[in-house]
Parts: C-alpha cells; sequence; structure tokens
C-alpha cells in the first residue's frame, strides 16, 4: 500500500481485518516501528474521533506525530493550478504539500467537500494533490467523496459482532438538518460491495449514491422492506448526489426501536457524531443494539493497521 | 483515587502535599509509569498554565498527551438529556466522553460557568456527565465550581513558604471589569478549611461564597481587619454568587502595599492570569511579596501527584 | 549562544552552517541530548514551516514540545509596563514569559509586527520581556523586525547549491498585495552581509530595507543590473521601511524566467509561503532553477543546530 485514499489501496481485504484485530489485542507489540518516524496530521475541517484515533494510533508504533488545523495555525492554501494568487489565499498546495512532505514520513489529510459543485467535490483535487507534490504517503483523513478509516473500522467491527458468515449489513439514510456529504456513505457501500456480506441501501426518491461507489449492492426504498432480517444497520444521512448538496426533509426516516423490529435482533451502526433523536432516537443509541463506541473505538486499530503497514515500506 | 475534582478526592492531605514536593526534587523517578498511557485533556474554555503544566507533567511520567480544543478543533458538544439535537449541537457529550474514554486512559477536562443560571452551573453537569459516560478517570481542569489543581498547588506553595506550623491565610476579594468565575475561590476556601491553616476571607457585602465551600473560614467585611498578622494574601476577584454573576465595583479592593502594611510581611498569592493594577498593583507583583510565579510551576507537581496516584490504580 | 535573535548569536558562522548539514546526515544521533527536556512554542502568529520544523528539530534530538497558539487558546497579552490592565488583554507578558520559563528548558517565540509604528516594531518589546522575564533560553520564530531561523537555513542551502567559494546573491524586492514585514529581509540582508558571499539587494526607490541591516550590501534599484551574473536571486517582497507599511505597486517587479536571463543559472529562493505569479511566476516556480523546498527542508536542520547548542548548554 503506498497510499491509503479508498479500499482499492488494500489487497486483501479479510485479511486486513484480521490484522486490525490482531493490534486490537496487542497495541505496543510494533513500538519499535514508528521509532524516529513523523506521521503529519492536516486538517481542513473540524475532526474529533479521527484527529484523536490517529495520533493514538501512531502512538501505539512509537511515531511522532505534528498536527496543523490550516485553517487556524497557518495560511489559507490555493488548490487551482495557474491562478494569479492576488486573493485571500498565501500559499498554494504545491509549495505546502511539497514541504510537508519535507517534514513527515507520512501525511494524513482532511478535507471535505464544499457541496456547491459536484464535478469539482468528487474530482478530489486536495487529496490529488497531495499525492501528486508531498512525495510521501498519504492517507485520507476523510475527502471530499470517501472516509476509508472509517469504513474499514465499521467492517473490524461488524467482523466482531457477527453472528452468521455472511450478514446481512443495510445503510439506511436518515434526517439531518444540514446539507451533509456524501463521503462516509459512499466509502461505507465501496468497502461493503468488496467485503463478505449481503449489503444493501435504502433512501428516499432522490438520494441514491453515485453508482460508482454502489455497484453491487441491493437498492431499496422502503426502510421496513430493507430492514427484514437484518444483522446490521447502519445509520447515516447524506445530502443528495442528484440535486447535489440537497437537504431531504423526509423526519420519519428517523431510527428508533420500532424500526428495528422485523430485524435479526439488528446492531446499530453510526460513524458519530450522531444528533440525537433527529438521526437515532436517544432508546435506540442507549440500548444494547447501538454499537457506535466499538465503531469509534475500533478508528485506533484501523488506523494502526494502516500506519503499520506503510511503515514497513518506507 | 479514581476521580480528582475537589479536594474530597484526597485522602491524606499533608501526605498529598509531600509527594508532590517529593516529585518537584525528581520529576522524573516514575517515568516508566506513564509508558504506553496516553492523557486527554478536553478544553472548553482557554488555558495556558493548567495547559502546560498537566502536559509537563504528563511528560514528567512519560505519558502520551493528547489535547483537544474543543470550540476550534472538533464539533459544538450537547450537554441536555433527551433533546432533539436539531440546533448547532453536534455532538451528544454521552457519546463524546464515551469515545474519549476510548482513546484515552486519564481524561482532564476543562469547563467554565456560563454565569447565567446559578443552579446549571452549580449542577456541573459537564464534568458528572464525563465521570459517568466516559469509563476512565477523570481530572478536572478547572470545572463551573472548583478548580482542584489549582488549589492543591497554592497548598504545596504554602508549606513551602509557611514561617510557622499553622499560617494564617486570608483570601481576598479583588476588583476586576468582568464578571469571573468563583471557581478558584469557591475551590481555594474547600482546600484552606480542610487543611491546617488558620483561614478567613474577606470581600464587600453580597459577595461571599456560597457556605458549601466555606464553611470553617472565618469571614471578615474589611480587608484591613481581615489582613492583620496574615502570612499569606491570596488575592482573586469573583462575581457574586448572592446576585449571580454580577461584578462588584469596588476598585479600592485593589491589593497595593499599604494594604500590606500590618501583615506578618505577607507572602501574595494569586492564580494567575492577573490584570496589574486593577487588581494587585505592579508594586506588589514586581516585589519578594508575590509567590504567583512559585504558584504556578508547582502546578506541574501537583497535577503529577495526581497522574501518578490514578496511573497507579490504572 | 543564551539565546537566538539574530546573527549576532552565532559566533562561527562557518562553523555553524557545517553543523548543520552535519545534523542533516544524521538527524537522530543526538536523541539523548533533549531526554527530559521540554520546547515551548508559543505563536502570537500563524505558522506552518516554522512550527513544523522547529517541532521536528526537538523530536530528533528527543525533546517533548509544546505548542501554545496565543489568540486561539490562552489569554491576549499585555506588552506595555505600567497600564492598567482594564482593557481586553487579560495576561502581563511579564507573568505569561515567567510561567512559560518554569514549564519549559527552551522558549520559541513567533510575533510579528503591527505595521503600524516603526518605533513601536523595531523596539522587539516582545522578544526582550520573553528574555527579560522567562528566565529561560529564547529562540525568536520570527520576529517583528528579524527571522534568523530561515535567513540560517537560507546560508546553508546557498552553501550546498553554490557553483564557487563566493557566489553572487542578490535579493530582490517582488510584488505583494498586502502589506507584508521587513522581517525576512532584514534578517537576510543581516547574514549575508556576515557571510562569505557577494551581497547585493535591488529594490524600487522607497523601499531601501533600514541600513543597521544593509550594511555592506551593495544597493540596486534595477533588477536587469543586479541580476547580471547572480548565482542566487531571493525574492521576497516587503513593505517600505521609510513610509512605514506602505504597500508598493510595481507588478512588473515579479520574478519570471526572462528576468533570469542574464544570471549565472542563478538559483531562485524563497522563504515560502509563495504567492504565485505575483511574486514569482509558476514557470520559475516549477523549474529546477527554484530551490524553495530545499530551504524549506533545511529549516529543520538550522532549527535543530540552535537547539542542540542551547541544550549542550544547558
Amino acid at each position: 500500500m503506498r497510499h491509503f485514499t479508498s479500499v482499492n489501496d488494500v489487497k486483501d481485504l479479510d485479511g486486513f481485518v484480521q490484522k486490525a484485530l490482531a493490534l486490537k489485542k496487542s497495541p505496543f507489540a510494533h513500538k519499535h516501528l514508528g521509532e524516529n518516524r513523523t506521521l503529519g496530521l492536516l486538517f481542513f475541517n473540524s475532526s474529533l474521533r479521527t484527529r484523536m484515533s490517529t495520533q493514538k494510533a501512531a502512538a501505539n508504533l512509537g511515531m511522532n506525530t505534528m498536527v496543523m488545523n490550516v485553517t487556524q495555525d497557518s495560511w489559507q492554501i490555493e488548490i487551482e493550478d495557474g491562478v494569479v494568487m492576488d486573493g485571500g489565499k498565501a500559499e498554494h498546495i504545491r509549495e505546502a504539500a511539497a514541504v510537508l512532505g519535507q517534514y513527515c514520513d507520512i501525511l494524513g489529510v482532511r478535507s471535505f467537500p464544499a457541496l456547491r459543485d459536484r464535478k469539482t467535490d468528487y474530482g478530489e483535487k486536495i487529496i490529488k494533490a497531495f499525492i501528486q507534490h508531498s512525495g510521501v504517503p498519504i492517507i485520507s483523513l476523510e475527502s471530499a467523496t470517501l472516509h476509508p478509516l472509517q469504513s474499514f473500522a465499521d467492517l473490524v467491527t461488524i467482523s466482531e459482532f457477527k453472528k452468521s458468515p455472511k450478514p446481512k449489513v443495510v445503510l439506511s439514510w436518515a434526517p439531518h438538518i444540514n446539507a451533509l456529504p456524501q463521503a462516509v456513505s459512499n466509502s461505507f457501500s465501496q468497502w461493503m460491495t468488496h467485503a463478505d456480506v449481503d449489503f444493501s441501501i435504502v433512501q428516499p426518491k432522490g438520494f441514491e449514491l453515485s453508482d460508482q461507489f454502489t455497484k453491487g449492492a441491493k437498492i431499496y426504498y422502503d426502510q421496513e422492506e430493507a430492514f427484514e432480517g437484518a444483522d446490521f444497520v447502519y445509520v447515516k444521512n447524506w445530502s443528495s448526489y442528484k440535486n447535489y448538496g440537497e437537504v431531504g426533509n423526509y423526519p420519519k426516516w428517523m431510527i428508533d426501536q420500532s424500526k428495528l423490529a422485523n430485524t435479526n435482533q439488528a446492531r446499530v451502526m453510526h460513524c458519530l457524531p450522531v444528533r440525537r433523536n433527529v438521526v437515532i432516537a436517544d432508546e435506540v443509541l442507549d440500548s444494547k443494539s447501538a454499537i457506535v463506541i466499538h465503531q469509534a473505538a475500533n478508528r485506533v486499530f484501523s488506523a494502526q493497521a494502516v500506519l503499520k503497514e506503510m511503515l514497513e515500506n518506507l
């Protein structure tokens, strides 16, 4: 693995899950690997879980971590090539990436989409520029369209909680008050369609995800029908891909206990942060069905598996 | 000690002071204790001394520290239970605390009061929620009503500078332009009334602290009378507890050299930051009477004593 | 070296360059030196390179680093002595510096000029207050008037790329849309006039730097004339020293390939961040003439040489 920006960077998905689980058992067994190695974490956007779990993963491997909040600590960064930089942006991504590549052995980058222009967001200019100009391995800490560290942790969690070899997993759209990226949902779909699970997606009409990520999934428009017999219900809001960035006004899609009645005692998943009683009801989050904290805990070991493989290849 | 949120978490106050002083002599003697242990520091508010002294204490013990500025780095956090989270707050404290507890072995939390509603502030919801939901030991880095790391460092400083076994200590209200929390003053009162000192408090009428923290202290309303023979004068502004959050307009309560004339060559203390020539005059802060920098220095060892005891019990 | 705030703190300039180059070859050879030592980095202003390169340098030496962003993480700091602090600033630099000196073995401070009053800026009150009140060695991370870590890295870079024993180095003013400090240019001039190079400065009339830093440099007002036979062209904007803070409107001073025609295949330098197609054209930055990334890389080793010498003297 040179970079880690999607499931396509993983050769043996099941083997990779096993590696993460082995690290969960012995998190400090490879502490020599990161000696004299520096991880740079670059945030164009807020982060709690990703920031702290990746720092923890690096520490477990003996790495030094440097965190940079682009908009607070540093200069605004120009992404476009060929422009006359006479506006608010003081540094070009070509220099920023190349310089960070001089200071860090591995770079993690978080950069959300603006949700204004689909082609721009799906072009993934920022993460691509870091790959092109930094000269070091790049880890996506959530890009405009994908969040592979989250999806990897989700798959690890499913493998821990599954009661059958090929569990039924359903990704369900849920309500939200803001326009959210499709990244977590795209990414989860991409990982599930590569994993050994029975995968479906359910959403209101007009909220279908890009089929470049959902190919192979069963598509539903009715939660009750989709949830029948489900082992895992992954709940997540996303704004429309079709009417790009549109927020859906479907409050009845919130997940409460009654929605889970016909599942196979489904475990409920969410990447967090979750707005209680908007996306998922208190009664579900405070029940044993919810495994959202386990997902968050596994973020450490998914990040650690990625870092370990990169360190071994440096 | 499971958590550290008030003097009540300390069993043997004098023994604990001795432990801090021993750490001051040999700060690196227990560097193995923190190996592979992570301290999370969560700031809902600004911090200089607490942030840096606690990081330093953790480093002295060989711990890894992760710092999170809630309002800058992460999402706004909902504190109330049962609410429909359709406003500005994206994450509930139940998830935030539980997740941080997965990433950190010990958590420090700073959260100031809003000073709008006394019952809300004195309910200490945030620190209690972290105790309830994180699953790990919690250290108060100053809560709505108490600042025990500061008071512990203050007691350590008094034990270093005292000239008699039971020194006379006076806490004096002082002027300020803003409405400040009562936390430092409540906490100092609580620690002093548990320590082997002769303790008084002096403030203008209407600025009495809550008697849950001052029980056992002598109460004065006249600085001259209160300061007579004092070995230590602890200067601090606080807004009114009675007329909750009211700022007192008593500029004459500022501490200058003339105020110290009838003391027993009193040492002058303050938790910092201090507004010069509003709270304390330059002539006092720049004299040998002031031991404010010693107090700040001792913050490292009070934090280190707390962390050490927690690490030994993990 | 007690402090590092200008070239005057370096006794043997060539020897110091050799030390930095030795550290570049073996960055981890002195990792024991920083054991149990803490570097504090205090930023009154934004930083990317300085922040990360200095952290990296400290890590290479085994030091613990604590970073503090003054305006975000902490309180606003009063610089003036004798004032009544009843405004927006909650802490005086006397206390802030003294406290930080208790927590850190070495302190780095970044503080830009306000560019409103020349006498104030050139008085360098902040860096001087830290030297006076902190009690520990101070490193300038760019002060109001100088940026010695940058200039030292620049000199190291020149020594790596020079093709003759005494290369011709030209500092050229370049356009910008904002009023920028003179610090990088003052500092580069100061280091070059102390180094074994043939040094000139070229700028529009009215943009001459203070001669306290440029003494010994040849002064030009015509880029073509100045660049003739140059081995290195150091490009940088600065606002006027004479009409203090004035932005020059001379877009034709931008550096493109045609400007370099009569140089001795000059290497083009800049401290970064650089506004492309305003200060330097894409065609130059994307060519092999540009060595700006090498300069940035050498920031680690210039900082490391400074820290190493300070650690050896603690």
